[in-house]
């Protein structure tokens, strides 16, 4: 396996699947035209000087407050849920306040986790706590939060009020999977069904949500909502196998991040993970390192700060007892038990099309 | 008037109004002893440490992990809820739901307020995020408002749903007065409107939240609703009036924080304010000194570290220019107003004189 490039063409063979008649860039384009609007009015509700950080978060402003085109991410939650609307044979729009609450949700977790992990950098720019203080990135996620809800329930139909619940567990989950990623920085060694169980929590919860909330908005039936918040379920955890080997591998000039950042987090990612769980001389000797890492930090330092060198020895220990392999590997297993999730779910052969077109493109996209 | 003890008579007189017949303790006791189980399962379902962390903010545990008697607070939030679903002809057990709801919300805005103010104490114990690190503090101030959601919308039916929208929509007003309180600490000048408005925000909405969820979960019409929220705004002005009051002139021993602790944080509550706005001698030169102290500190700088003598000097100037008068009187003006808004509301005479007597103590209370 190269060490260098991204993935190797594990992954990237997935491409051949996809359905080639879908525009995925034209469904993210769609799902973030049609969200926007009213992100943008829900976001203008909030009291200065809340509205204009939480505008620097999405990109709308800079620093200085002037006006950006802003780079506020794939927008792959809000695509989700528009079709998921469309799922259940709804219009995309009726999909819209999902996709809104989804994205403020997601967003409010992305403050606050930035905050906790000491995350000076996303979506290459500097993030909310480094530019307006720690305190700003506390109340502007608790108000992203609170108004994930209030987009919803102002429906006021019966559907907006079960899309509200799901998104309100999804989001209980989302916060166990950080409480557990947190914790699994303090320990030496973490199973890899601990860490899926993490990474359900804090990204595949969300991505259900999304891929089911606008249907359930759209009056389908829990059966099929469940259906879907399977599918988003492993595409959750097949995006974030390929997260993990960003965050190890990937280039911070495609990332955003900076270099080995969750090495530097001491984060137990997949990676780490499967590689402490191979044994053999590389995992054995994986383990040594990590041990000798926790002991040298205190629970109150941020991160490491080694030399490139130590964190290139610990990203090659990890791959050489396996450790990319395998999440490469697992990417792909994820993904096609998502594909396997819609395969219960009546809909259109169009939206079946489409769900797997993005689900190719959440696991090959970065490269 | 006198500059020892706390508020003279003019508050105290209040008592004589209340109906002797109630007994507001034994209401604050059913509050506490009908919700404290569901409260306690619904933070059970916590990850850890998050369950644990929670449960030491509760009370439930000391910073050791073992049990503890607790002093969670006075639970007025709590046993107006059951009041509040009384009110609509309801069970005091409808309401349960939405007391836990509104303790939740409650304890997150503490949590995270106490974070982002420096506050070391709370309820005569160290704070969460002094005990178990900021990112606890977050993190589990973001779960417990998950979780107020959830234990509302599990209930399924659409009087749950038009209950956690008038909680999205209080929570945010909190956040909204929170952001606007921590704004008036950098100014030099706040204008009494304004500080009414922020606190309104901050504690009338949930207070009146806590009013007239009980109702709403027990099938109360808006116009019902309505009119208990008004009375829950103002009863919570009136409270926070009178938390102003001890926040500048309070005993540590009887209020569980630290000698001036609005002043140490330079906040604008309503006896600066007014003081401020009074002109005349001593206005000019609480202004002048606050002027001084606002240059004087950066804005990253977490409070004022004077020695006692100053902080008694900047209280006499407030008692002086009548901030202090004014703003016992405002508390009366609120209380009386709070009384007002019921008298449209249609409910048995019993419960009248139960949220008539809740009011009173919340005026007297902590002497």
């Amino acid at each position: 396996m190269s060490s260098t490039g991204y993935q190797g063409e594990s992954v990237t063979s997935l491409e051949s699947n996809s359905a080639s008649k879908v525009d995925v860039l034209a469904l993210l384009e769609r799902g973030r035209e049609l969200s926007t609007p009213l992100l943008r009015e829900v976001v203008d509700r909030l009291a200065p000087p809340m509205d204009t950080v939480a505008a620097y978060h999405f990109g709308w402003i800079d620093a200085a407050g002037n006006p950006a085109a802003g780079d506020g991410g794939k927008a792959v939650r809000p695509a989700l849920a528009l079709i998921s609307a469309e799922a259940a044979g709804a219009p995309p729009e009726k999909g819209v306040p999902g996709a809104v609450a989804v994205e403020l949700v997601h967003n409010f977790s992305l403050l606050h986790d930035d905050l906790m992990d000491g995350d000076e950098q996303r979506r290459h720019r500097d993030t909310v706590w480094k530019v307006h203080g720690p305190a700003q990135a506390i109340l502007v996620g608790d108000a992203l939060f609170a108004l994930a809800n209030e987009v919803l329930l102002e429906l006021g139909t019966v559907e907006a009020g079960r899309a509200t619940r799901r998104l309100a567990v999804a989001t209980r989950k989302l916060i166990d999977g950080q409480a557990q990623d947190m914790s699994f920085e303090d320990r030496e060694r973490v199973s890899v069904d601990e860490c899926l169980e993490m990474e359900g929590n804090k990204t595949g919860a969300l991505l259900a949500c999304a891929v089911s909330i606008g249907a359930v908005l759209g009056g389908a039936d829990d059966k099929t909502a469940d259906a879907l918040e399977r599918y988003g379920h492993h595409l959750g955890l097949a995006f974030q196998a390929v997260d993990d080997l960003l965050g190890i591998w990937g280039e911070p000039a495609e990332t955003g991040k900076q270099a080995w950042s969750d090495l530097r987090q001491r984060k137990k990612s997949l990676p780490v993970c499967a590689a402490l769980q191979a044994g053999g001389p590389a995992s054995e000797k994986l383990a040594e390192l990590l041990a000798a890492d926790a002991k040298s930090v205190g629970k109150e330092e941020e991160g490491l700060t080694f030399d490139e060198e130590e964190f290139a020895t610990r990203a090659a220990l990890i791959e050489q007892a396996g450790g990319r392999e395998w999440t490469s590997e697992e990417a792909k297993r994820q993904h096609a038990t998502a594909l396997a999730a819609l395969e219960g779910v009546d809909m259109p052969d169009s939206i079946r099309e489409q769900l797997t077109a993005l689900a190719d493109f959440v696991v090959v996209r970065r490269r």
